[in-house]
């Protein structure tokens, strides 16, 4: 895919830009208290002019054949880098969870750990998260930890992500 | 513009079902620390057959032709209707805040107040909301006081949108 030069982007970006895009890929979902599954993702990752990026991400249960069976994660929200690459990363889940991630960015690597959780008295217990997004081989690698009910922090998701083109939502 | 007959719709989602569709219109922002402002405003509001609903809403800044000026207020987040006509609302703001609202659905109005914030330290300060949503004349209303930037609980915001088609975002 040619380098397209996004001359509108705001360079508070540059640090987390290559999340910028249509992404689309698969992963592994496990945790002590559920049966380790396989899952399809697509996310979106795009920029309005200022200095944020909007993030949708999706994903879906697939079968052996690959196959999507059922929606599960949905998590929609901002990334803002702040001086020093520093950043920070607000999501929103269906689930009844609100969250903000802070860490730092380096080159193609972003490290984050929960900063704040706001959960809904009907939401399943959930503590902290730590995530790392990285850019490898042009693919968008992620891995998360999570503490949740009452396990301690320990691996939760993995999934390798391709760029399948620009971002098709126009802000 | 014909009913469309959702068959897909979990039933939990009938006491807010009229905000699914692809709303657009204009409202008026205001508050002691800004100048008065028109605003025109479009909102994606949705369900992937789970019962609960996405939320996609942009504002810009406009003219006084009704021209857009530039991007104001972004949020995105969720509506989680609960047992006995209650409801959370979940959102992610572009300027360093997530919050959960929480409320209850009448025939054709939800009215929500502020039930948690998380703040980043390089955002403005906000401290809570109150919001009202109704359907009135096929028309979406929402209205929301705000307390922020010391001052207290006041009126800040209020448009009226159109129903302009169905969602088009198919997650």
């Amino acid at each position: 895919m040619p380098f397209e030069l996004d001359l509108d982007m705001p360079r508070e970006l540059a640090p987390i830009a290559w999340l910028i895009g249509r992404w689309e890929g698969a992963g592994v979902v496990g945790y002590p208290t559920i049966e380790s599954a396989n899952f399809g993702q697509e996310i979106e990752c795009f920029h309005d002019g200022r200095p944020f990026l909007e993030w949708h991400s999706r994903s879906w249960l697939l079968d052996a054949e690959g196959n999507k069976v059922r929606p599960l994660a949905t998590e929609l929200g901002f990334w803002r880098p702040l001086p020093d690459n520093e950043v920070e990363f607000l999501l929103t889940h269906p689930t009844g969870i609100v969250e903000m991630y802070y860490g730092r960015t380096s080159p193609a690597k972003i490290e984050l750990r929960t900063d704040g959780v706001i959960r809904s008295p009907q939401a399943k217990d959930y503590a902290a998260g730590a995530r790392m997004y990285g850019y490898v081989n042009s693919n968008l690698m992620w891995a998360m930890d999570m503490a949740a009910m009452g396990e301690p922090l320990q691996s939760h998701v993995s999934a390798e992500l391709k760029k399948v083109g620009p971002p098709t939502i126009t802000p």
